[in-house]
């Protein structure tokens, strides 16, 4: 059915809306490429889930973008790149990117004195998927890592200027202060929203690291290696779909990130058998 | 298949945890009947999405709990009772019973002054089913509602005396304050776990209401109508299955409400047809 690679597009899936974030990289480093973005927003949070399930609805969203023709999968969502895309890759014929190693790649970049912070849901941290992956790259970091799993509420809530957002941050980032992080990783794609109070909460000289710019750069690295990558003339178009009808808040994050979205498609999710 | 109807369990389903607060209740008033609860943790919370979605996973678990030989469905979830029930009555033959009409029958005995509160998810709220059930009971009544969709995700984390649980409690229930409300419904199952600090932010003089012991009555009655009560010498046993294997929150929930759980079971949703 694949008559058109270069054209197919670019298939994106997060548990919710946070995945956007990486949409609008993508759309900046990769402008002629066509992305079919998937948020499971009837099954969100994914972060307090097990391992098992975060699997299964990482099959089920790339069956999905595979219905779209999707040439590639990225999965833009942190707590399913930390669990899900081994077995992922070991189904799908198409790449599959997650966020976990851009994000380590960037971060072991950034850092000086060799002391990395990651934050992110509590199935993120638990996974270590972002410790395994830094250490891979260099195994004298130090990683201090923090689940925080009231971020994603308080940034659902909009909560972005809000003296409850600043206590739960100054409780989650002290004990990465303390450990002397000059760099830290934002585990999960909806904390780039959050970006501002993050800073100011993990203090002066920090640098904080997410994985959307640095996994577009991976797409696009997969892309021409694979000779799929859209003829560079072209203007790529963003076609948006839930797995449920509720879009107050991708509007709201799709006007902070500057997405046009036009109409947004319902996906019913079919359930695979489990093994 | 229904070969014993009174030995066949209460089915009782919520998204989550929460609903073993009714659970709680109906073990109290109803120590003979065997119980099989299942909760929707692959997909919780329901509290901020759509209407046809929480149908259909009120659809979805009805058919899990039927398949346990259920002789009537207890809704334990005040989002689904809200937005599911009548739907499921359409579609099943044995009694659905949700939690929104005990908790406003409750409501409107407790209040004197006629001026009820009632706080639940953004679903529970939005959906008005509260006020409705209250107006009709008694036209007169004025109802103050309040959506607070931080509350489930700081009850999930055990935050239950925190000021920051403290703070978001005040500036939800401050306008219920205001307009001199005398009554308080807690409009969602999760809610008398945060019972002590919700009843210090709602100040002295208010009665909180919650639904669990009204629906458990209800269902007694409706056992006793249907002649399907189970034989009142014996001691029933209760079942609990997941969707999703994360048992954190619910050994603590059942400690704090002292029931006994043996092995938890895992159940799969299957996605039903949408019409």
């Amino acid at each position: 059915m694949q008559t058109d690679r270069p054209l197919d597009p670019i298939g994106v899936f997060d548990s919710g809306i946070g995945g956007l974030t990486v949409v609008a990289a993508l759309r900046e480093i990769l402008p002629s490429e066509n992305i079919f973005y998937i948020g499971d927003t009837a099954r969100v949070p994914y972060g307090g889930k097990s391992r098992r399930t975060v699997e299964r609805y990482g099959i089920e969203l790339g069956g999905l973008l595979l219905a779209e023709h999707a040439k590639i999968i990225v999965v833009a969502c942190n707590t399913a790149s930390a669990l899900a895309v081994p077995r992922m890759r070991d189904m799908f014929k198409v790449p599959v990117q997650g966020v976990v190693a851009p994000g380590a790649a960037a971060a072991v970049k950034s850092t000086r004195n060799k002391t990395i912070g990651v934050i992110g849901t509590r199935a993120t941290i638990a996974s270590g998927a972002y410790e395994h992956a830094i250490k891979a790259l260099d195994p004298e970091v130090r990683v201090v890592s923090a689940a925080c799993p009231l971020l994603v509420p308080l940034i659902e809530e909009g909560m972005f200027e809000d003296e409850v957002t600043d206590r739960m941050l100054a409780r989650y980032l002290d004990p990465l202060r303390s450990a002397g992080v000059d760099t830290l990783v934002l585990g999960c794609t909806h904390y780039p929203l959050l970006r501002t109070a993050i800073a100011r909460a993990a203090g002066p000289g920090v640098s904080l690291v997410d994985s959307a710019e640095n996994c577009a750069l991976a797409v696009r690295e997969l892309l021409a290696n694979s000779g799929i990558a859209a003829p560079p003339s072209r203007l790529g178009k963003l076609d948006v779909a839930l797995t449920d009808a509720t879009e107050g808040f991708l509007r709201t994050a799709a006007k902070a990130l500057d997405l046009e979205i036009g109409d947004v498609a319902l996906r019913s999710v079919q359930e695979v058998q489990k093994a």
